[in-house]
Formats: structure tokens, C-alpha cells, sequence
């Protein structure tokens, strides 16, 4: 029932100014927070709400601390304070244990007697799921998958065949994890189905998001490495490999043996054409086009941001005779002799 | 078994120019009307249709009423007249009550005896079930979450713990309200999970489509006012607040701590950046990208249309110098002396 | 247990050169195959493995077979090759029959007893579902709906009423067919719901992919002709058409009453305005944003690649003011006397 300010500091590794005796029960924004909760001021589009807050302390860096009313834990990195902080205060909900008796479960699994297996999960044969996961309930688990130590999979996730998950992997409901790739050979015409055979391995503490998709490789594997965080409905297609703690936003479609490094960040909505290379620390702002590879680090972007609509009516009509418009001013610099 | 032209008029709010004692038993477009049915012209692309149509009856607007070649309803709203007529004509389905016996339900739940709790779905403890509320079969509703009376989930959808939902909501398959918000925190280049704390508030006369998902507050709620509609496919990030009356079609991907304001069109396939505020009356039109705030009323778009390949590869190379040819323009008009 | 390099050659049309008697038992890349396995080049960036590759034989066009170290077996498709080949050495796991005690089945249903209904499906009434057709588990088939000959479903789909689905179609977890279509009708700032009372409609032959989303029609139906390719992520609004043998990629959007031709292809995150036609054989590229009808066949594009952040910036600033730059350039033209 609540930490002292003093213990929470020591935990989270800041520096306290204030009473090391006041009792924390509860965290909130700046905004709503009140005697009791402890809040954070990250984002400095926030720092308005910091004069008036209400909060019993408040987790932020060393330059604005002078700022707050009130009790601070002073941290260079106040966002993963408050993240520790957070998960010390309001712990997760307890974890179950054993299998509810709707579940139907296939043969030879070998299932660790700490795991819960939630109501209307089907597992097929021969698939291992580890101390402590949890499967909330209408989970599907094929054949011969294996799901590591302190899992959770929330309500509704499908993993599919030869699915291999590491530990303490995170997946929302509604993922899909293992569906067969879009793998299509053209004759005469009519498509014919290529046979997805390989498999998805999914390392270490990932997370994938609610109702995002991750194919199974066409022959070799799809592969996410550890520290992966896929946010919701993302597409991820046959042999696409994403390197370790690369993070990639909502809505981003990537296609088939794309290849993108570690600690990447991926904006929403952006599209990623297949058979490519994303190097290490590459930054795609939002909904960008990437077409081509793109080596080193650095933030590359497309798109083009919203107008009103008549001057972005105007605008696109002179984008479609763009070259046009180059080649006019080309033949005048001619004609004047400056240097192109 | 049907309802007279008369009758029809009067309780969808048209003015009759035909036969009243005409007996009216289905709906149908114009193409495909047959003697019977009511069909209707709200969108002038289909006027082309009007006069071979074979309905007994059609809806439209005064202007086109001397081209139908047979009994009109006339209405300044042809649209909403038709829709008030398909429901009077095609009722829905009866509603169920009870709860089949494969059904899973926590403790200290209030579900309203009228309600009906379909086959293999899964109640967390402290739910309320309001009067009349459908679910169909296999949907989840974590732990001390509501949704009001006369509500209908289809098919497997997904409410997490501690959602609220108002009254006559309808959530389409697939949907997923209440998943974790993508709240990371980075320490050394690895992603730390910032507990996601808040919940979703959800007001009376929603629409969810199909497999749109609906992250959770990371401390405050994420909110849908009254009558939000959206469509499939949408990704709603944390913290979201969508104003009332507000309609979103497919594939929308709105980023975490975006403000809408009420009355907007979002176009599909639109994107919304995070921590910004787009205010009331404003339609943003399809694929287009929001990056900055949107004060005023109107309509904001970006984007290019397709063109065909060779033309736009020509002008996309353009664009990506487009810089440099602005610069150009201005050493020439420099030279000869041009105003600016 | 494997098959003859002869046999193989023989049965799925190539022309052999290497030993007739070595005998074939897996499947896999240049990269990864070892002997015993069969591979293939089709892709011609993957033509630097081919020399090194450690396979037994190797399927691949008349002019590479002098390249490859190993047995070949030589085609002019050879993708079409290695897909028949990989079905006759990989064969598909056996099918069931039956249905599981936990599937939860309507009246008046015709389930071909070669049929299999997993664990915790949930069928409606008066639904048929063909022969040696398999529901994996945890679907869902409302009402009134019919699956064909030979069709696999796989984990939580869901179908809705009154779907009408041909032969040997593949639907993949998470997909809804049937959903109610965005029909909202305006009265004063609310929106009224459009009931959507027509059906949808799937030929033979049609896969569907993971958590994609196809609305059935407001008054006619939703089709996919014979030979549709859909992959995962879609959106298909209410009262599309598509034509046969159309492959679309993951993430596009299609807006309600839009027709696509036959023998089409889309590319992922492609968004395609309701109302429009695309003729045959049009191929629309990645993320390109289709506005307008396109009659003839050829490649259509939109968008603009990614460039480095801070050349992007510079150049979609001139974006915005791209009107008045044609103007000045206009303008210079005039005064130069320069044809326009």
C-alpha cells in the first residue's frame, strides 16, 4: 500500500529533493494528479501543467526541478523513471496458474505447471509454453510451437505452426503470428500458391501489438530479434528480419525479406518495399515511402504534410507536370547562358 | 410483410406523389429494383439510373422527382429517408436473451437478464452486461469493464479490463478495445515498457469496424464522445480523444495524444500525428498526413494521385530536387531583376 | 519419402540435366539448401548464391543452368516450377474429419461429413460447408452462409451472415468476411446508420489473409471473382468488385463501390477512392493513392520516395508553395517572350 518517496528514489535510481518520508499510493499526469501521486514531466509540451500540479512529486530532469512546487526525484532520464516507477507502484495483476477446463490441448505438449492456459485457448500438439506465461483465454497455438518463460498472451492471439517465441514476450489481442506469407507464382495469368515452409522466431522481450500480423517465412524464417516493439496493425511479410530494439509504430507495412537493422524507430504508416536493407539507427518518420535501401544512420522521410485544401489542390496539379516545369527553367537558364 | 407507401411517407418524413395503398416489401438499388421494392437516389452518380429503374417507389429530392418514372418519396434528405425506410422495412434480426451454456462469466458480474452472452465468450469478474447488450459469440470482456444497454458485439471481439462503454454501441468483429498503449521508454538503446495505467471511454451511439483497435490510456483515458463512428482497420493510439459525431474511415492511423475535435470527416488511410489538436468541422481528406495542429473549419489534404508510371517517375526525381530548382528560379529572376 | 530428380522434372513440367535417380527430400534457398535439397533462382538478385549453393539440384530459367554447380531443372517459369515441386515434396499436413465436441453447431446446417469443425467453432443456422473443408478452430460462421468444396479457415475467422464462399478458398486467422459496411446518412451533424442488407459473394480459388476486413454490401453484394489474392491488413469496403485473378498486397485500402478489373495487381498500402473503376490489367504500385478511374491497362504510381530528413524538409516546403513557383516561372517566360 505505497512507497515512501525516500524507498521510490533509491529504487528508481533519482536524486530525491523533499520529504523522503511521504507516502506515494498512485500515479497520474500533472494535470489530474493529487496529494498522494507522484507524476513525471518528460515531453516539454507538458511543462505548462507543472506550475499548478497538484501532484506530491514530480519526476523530471535537473533543469526544471527549480520549476515545481512541489517534492521531485531529479533523474537525466525522467521518462524511464517514471516507467520503473510506475511498475512499483501499481503492480500488474497477479499471475494464474493451471489450465481453466474449456481449454482443449494437444498431445506431447509440455506446458510448465506455473503457466495459465485462459478459457477456450486450443493448443495443438507438441507445443511448449514456459513458466509463468499466460494465455488470457481464445488463444490458438499450433502444432509445434514454443512460447518461453513469462509470456503473455492476451486475448484472442493466434499463433500459428513452428512458431518459436524467446521470454517474457508480450503479444495483444488479436495478433496473428505465423499466417502463411503472399507468396504467389504467376501462370498465364492465375496465380499459384507457393508453399509458406518456413517458420517465425520471435526472441526476447518483444512486444507485438493488437490485431497486427507476422507471416511465416517462405522457406527460411521471419525473423524479429530481441527487444523488437511492434505497435497494433502492422504488417510484417515472409522472411522480413528486424534487428534487436528496433521500435516500430502503428500501421507500417513491410514487405516481403526486408531487412532492417537495430535500434531502428519505424513512424506510423510507413511502407517498407521488400528485398531491401535498413542499416543500424535509421530513423523513417511517419508514413514514409521506403523504397530503396538505405545504409547508414540518420532519418529519412517522405510524404508530404496536410494543406488546405485548395492551395494542395493547386500544388499537385503543378507536381504532375513537374519535369515539365525543370525543363522550362532549364531551356530559360539556357537562353540567358547561366550555369545549370 | 410490408408497408404501404402511405404509411412509409409518413414515418420517414416524405412527402408521397404516387399511390398510398402501394405495398412496399424490400429495398433495392435502382439498377436491381423489381415491382415491391423501394429504392432511392442520394449520390447524383447514380441519376443515370433513375429512369429504367423498375422500383415501385423512390426516394429522392425534389429536383429529380419529375424524372422517376414511377411513385416517389420526396425528401430534402433522400439519404436519411432511406435509411429511416430499409430499417422500417428490413427489421433486424430478434434480439436473443440469456447466455449459452459454453459461455464463461467471472464473479460479482451484473449482466441484465434481457442481455445475451453467446456461445464460448469470456467474462471477467465485475462485469456489467446493460439491458438488451448482444454478444455473439467468442468476444472477450476483461475484468470490471461496462457496456450499457442495447449494445451488440459481433464475433470475437476483444474489450480489455477497465473499458467503459456507453449506450448502443456496436462494435464490429475482430475489434480490440483497450490493448496497451505503445509507451516506451528508452535506456541505453534498449525499450523499457511504461505501464499503461489509464482506461477507455467510450459514449453512447458508437460505431467500432472490424478489426480496429483501441489502445488504453497510458494514464488518462482514451476517449470516443457520442456518436464517433469509425470504420475497419483503424489504429486509435493512447490517450486519443475523438470530439462527438466525428466519422473515421478505414485504415486511419491516429498517434498517441491526438485531439479531434467533433463534427470531422477523417478520410481512409489518413495519418494523425501525436500530441496535436485538429479542431471541429474539419474534414481531412484520404491518405492525406497531419503532422501540425488544425485550427479552423475546412478541408485539409496532401498526397499526390496516381499517375502513370514513366510520367510520375519523371516527376518524382523532380521533386526530390525540388529545392534546388526553386533556387534556380530565383538567381534567374535575381538577374533580370523580377520582384520576388 | 522423397522423390527422383527424374520423377520430379517429369511432374512438374521441366527439362532435367543431372542424374535422373537422385533423390529429392526437402526444399530450400540457395543460401541455406544442403543435399538432398531442391532449390530455385527466379529472382535474379539472388543469382550471387546460385554458384556456391550446396543443394542437389537446382530449378532455374534455360539461361543461369550453365551457372549452377548442381543438377538443374530447367524452366521458363521457374517460380511456377519450384511452387509445383515444393507441393509434391513438402505435402500439406492430412486433412480431418468430424467435429470437435466443444464446436457449437445451428439447425437446419449441411456439414459434409468429410468436413472438419475444430475446437470451439461456432456455426450459425442453415449454414453449409463443403466437402474436406477445414475450420481450425475458434472461427465463426453466422447464419445463412455457405463454404464451399475444399476450403481451409484457419483460427478465429469470422464470417458473418448470409456469405456465400466458393471452392478451395484459404482464409487466415483474424480475417472478418461480412461485416457491416461505413453507411452513415447526416442528419443535423448526427450520423444515422445505413442498415447494410446485402451479402458477399467469394469465387473459387480466392485466399484472404490474416486480419484483413471485407464489409458485405449495402443493397448488392461485395464480390471477388475467381483466382482474388488478397494478403494480410486489407480493407474492402462495402460493394467492391473485384475482378479474377486480381492480386492485392497487405495494408491497401479500398473504399465502398470502387470496381477493380480482372488480372490487376495492387501494391501494399495502395488506397483506392470509392466510386472509380480500374479497367484489366492495370498495375497499381505501393502506397499510391488512386483518385480517378484508370481505363486502360499499364502502371500506375503515387507518392514520393524517402530522402535524408533534412532535404526532404527543403524540398516539401517548395511543395507548398509549388503554384506560385510555375507562376513566377510563367511569368519570367512572359517577359522573355518564351513559348509557354
Amino acid at each position: 500500500m505505497g512507497l515512501t518517496l525516500g524507498e521510490l528514489a533509491d529504487r528508481i535510481g533519482g536524486e530525491l529533493q523533499g520529504d523522503p518520508g511521504c507516502v506515494i499510493t498512485g500515479v497520474a499526469t500533472l494535470q489530474h494528479a493529487g496529494p498522494g501521486s507522484i507524476s513525471f514531466l518528460a515531453n516539454t509540451s507538458y511543462r505548462k501543467y507543472l506550475p499548478q500540479t497538484a501532484a506530491s512529486a514530480v519526476i523530471t530532469r535537473p533543469e526544471f526541478a527549480a520549476e515545481c512546487p512541489t517534492a521531485t526525484i531529479v533523474s537525466t532520464n525522467p521518462y524511464v523513471a517514471y516507467a520503473r516507477a510506475a511498475a512499483l507502484i501499481v503492480p500488474p495483476a497477479p499471475l494464474r496458474q493451471g489450465r481453466d477446463p474449456s481449454a482443449s490441448i494437444g498431445k506431447d505438449c509440455s506446458i510448465d505447471a506455473s503457466a495459465w492456459i485462459g478459457p477456450n485457448c486450443i493448443i495443438g500438439d507438441n507445443v511448449h509454453i514456459g513458466a509463468g506465461t499466460q494465455l488470457a483465454g481464445g488463444c490458438f497455438i499450433g502444432h509445434d510451437s514454443r512460447v518461453g518463460n513469462g509470456g503473455y498472451l492476451h486475448a484472442n492471439v493466434v499463433i500459428c505452426d513452428g512458431v518459436r517465441i524467446g521470454e517474457r514476450v508480450i503479444i495483444h489481442p488479436g495478433a496473428v503470428i505465423g499466417s502463411d506469407g503472399f507468396g504467389l507464382a504467376n501462370e498465364n495469368g492465375q496465380w499459384l500458391k507457393v508453399p509458406q515452409l518456413g517458420g517465425v522466431r520471435i526472441g526476447n522481450d518483444v512486444e507485438i501489438g493488437a490485431n497486427t500480423s507476422i507471416d511465416r517465412g517462405a522457406l527460411d524464417d521471419t525473423v524479429l530479434e530481441d527487444g523488437v516493439k511492434l505497435d497494433n496493425q502492422i504488417q510484417v511479410a515472409h522472411n522480413v528480419h528486424i534487428g534487436a530494439h528496433t521500435a516500430i509504430a502503428g500501421c507500417v507495412g513491410i514487405s516481403g525479406s526486408a531487412r532492417i537493422g537495430r535500434h531502428c524507430m519505424i513512424g506510423g504508416g510507413a511502407g517498407i518495399v521488400g528485398h531491401l536493407e535498413i542499416g543500424d539507427h535509421v530513423t523513417v518518420t511517419g508514413m514514409t515511402m521506403v523504397t530503396k535501401s538505405i545504409t547508414g544512420p540518420g532519418v529519412y522521410s517522405s510524404g508530404v504534410p496536410a494543406q488546405e485544401n485548395s492551395e494542395w489542390n493547386r500544388n499537385y496539379a503543378r507536381f504532375r507536370k513537374l519535369d515539365q516545369l525543370a525543363r522550362r527553367l532549364q531551356a530559360l537558364e539556357r537562353r540567358l547562358g547561366a550555369k545549370d
